[in-house]
């Protein structure tokens, strides 16, 4: 028998063989039986998009992690899609403006993020996602993916995991509010982002009087928003006293998607942290993230991103979420915690 | 309401929606079921290959439709796939030899073909497909590849379909015997892949005493090696004349192929085309392809491959086939003959 000539994979992509697939397979099917139950529609986007018309709907982290190329017939760069949510909003608002309200879609599918490398990750994801297309945004709308995820997750078999809910419509408000200048709310966001109290301490210091007192203990207190509903009080406490109405709406939203995600009977599994910023200039309120016990990456993530179909011309409000199809694998392979 | 941008997707990919897309999920699903009663066990390959590794087992003729890019980080050439068998090769070869045989792996995937477009077919294209993977070439492997996609068909409410097969085999074997050059062979050649009879006719003559009266009949003869299993008796006589005992072994192997297929009872569903010569020099053996009713491309198409695996350092003889999954959506699509 000849050697094997030397054979290797581009980087960021894998081979999944029988043992895995079978496993891939499973999870899919399921996932899409439960958003299929809660009325959502598989379309299928295609793997090339122009970069022109996907960045419209692209959060600044995604842009520099795209595949790139010249089309040559056309001149024009081409992506492989690395976001599956700015292709539903581009075929929302061309192709399916006839429809009726809500368009509630999903799809199962992978994505390519380029050079994503830095910190262990894949470069190629196996996603299954939906997304909830409405005339408004509502509470009910994003308790209800919080509650499909959740109830998948529970479905799939996983014991040990947890929603963590933020809202940057919230974080968004509060910062409209400071009188202060971009570079200076940066330094804070990043702060926050990497939750860094010493560090957020001392910006916050260094600014002094430019800071009132309320929004000031409001800021410094924001990583202590973390646990269950009574968060929500909390963060209202300081909200009343820094006055920020539109702050207060948020929170007042928030606690609507707890109760109903509560209510269904996820209280359990889910956690609110208002300190979480992540997808700061894509998500506009809610925003979400679930972890299994063992596993160190998020097996889903999503939130409510009002204006992104706008970017495509269609003026509609939405939220969804994707799951890692190979992270929630991982995470069903780990053992159950000896209790 | 704003106006939508101007938003357009590159050329050869496609949206689609959820009417289209429900079918398809559908087909996927039923085709893979049956992958799976037969034994077959689903692998998932990588998005990207290197373009040199991928190019081992790529037939001539696609390798002029993949789509290429210069992977920064390494400077190869990398490809999006336009294929997956010789991905499939390339995965038994180098991850799977220790795994009992045969391997029979399946997949559901899209691949890429780079402007396709001349004949007006799609660039990404849906595919299930199936790989039957053993030490010696059988005819039990290949009928079974052909009884799965006939099956596959009927249990899928297609009423109105036919699987030709061919045998690039005992062509091979027939041209092998020919005492011409190599591009004399290359005019026959394609002279009867576009089966025209006149032109291989004007060709043959211009040859005069070069080729055997016995091969000459053959050749002429060779577009009426098509119907039923009485097919294989006409050619064996010419080949009788012509001499060529591969060429006899070929069409010994082609006849219990179809006995194979006809006691499963697909006997009405199969056709038999000697003078096919798709793929000639990627396939080795059987070669088949199926049409239904109504539709003009191909709702499947695969063949014998006994000489790729080898090219990845893995000596195994290897048959199999696509099914192109909205080609057998149109064909669906397609009112029942009325009688």
């Amino acid at each position: 028998m000849k050697n094997p000539p030397a054979i290797s994979l581009p980087q960021g992509v894998r081979d999944i063989l029988p043992e895995d697939a079978l496993g891939i397979g499973v999870v899919e099917t399921k996932i899409l039986a439960i958003f299929s139950r809660y009325g959502f529609k598989r379309v299928i986007t295609p793997l090339l998009e122009y970069v022109d018309v996907l960045s419209l709907g692209m959060g600044d982290n995604l842009k520099d992690r795209v595949l790139k190329f010249i089309d040559p017939s056309t001149g024009r760069v081409v992506a492989i899609r690395p976001d599956i949510t700015p292709q539903i909003a581009r075929i929302a608002a061309t192709r399916m403006r006839d429809y009726p309200l809500p368009l509630k879609l999903c799809y199962n599918a992978s994505v390519l993020r380029y050079h994503d490398n830095r910190d262990g990750r894949r470069s190629e994801v196996l996603q299954v996602g939906a997304e909830y297309i409405a005339k408004e945004s509502s509470p009910e709308a994003d308790a209800e993916m919080i509650i499909i995820a959740a109830e998948a997750l529970r479905e799939l078999g996983l014991k040990d995991f947890k929603i963590d809910i933020g809202d940057v419509g919230f974080l968004r408000a509060v910062f409209d509010g400071l009188n202060l200048s971009e570079p200076e709310k940066k330094l804070i966001k990043e702060a926050i982002g990497i939750k860094d109290s010493s560090g957020l301490d001392q910006i916050i210091n260094s600014l002094g009087g430019k800071i009132a007192k309320a929004d000031r203990e409001l800021l410094l207190n924001l990583t202590t928003f973390y646990g269950e509903d009574e968060v929500i009080k909390k963060a209202s406490a300081f909200v009343g006293k820094s006055g920020a109405s539109a702050a207060s709406r948020s929170l007042e939203n928030l606690k609507c998607v707890f109760s109903i995600v509560a209510d269904k009977g996820f209280k359990d599994f889910v956690t609110i942290d208002l300190g979480e910023v992540r997808g700061f200039d894509y998500y506009t309120g809610i925003i979400f993230e679930g972890f299994a016990r063992g596993v160190g990456k998020s097996i889903l993530s999503g939130g409510r991103y009002d204006n992104l179909l706008g970017k495509y011309g269609f003026d509609m409000a939405a939220t969804g979420f994707a799951f890692d199809v190979e992270n929630i694998i991982t995470a069903l392979g780990e053992k159950p915690r000896r209790v």
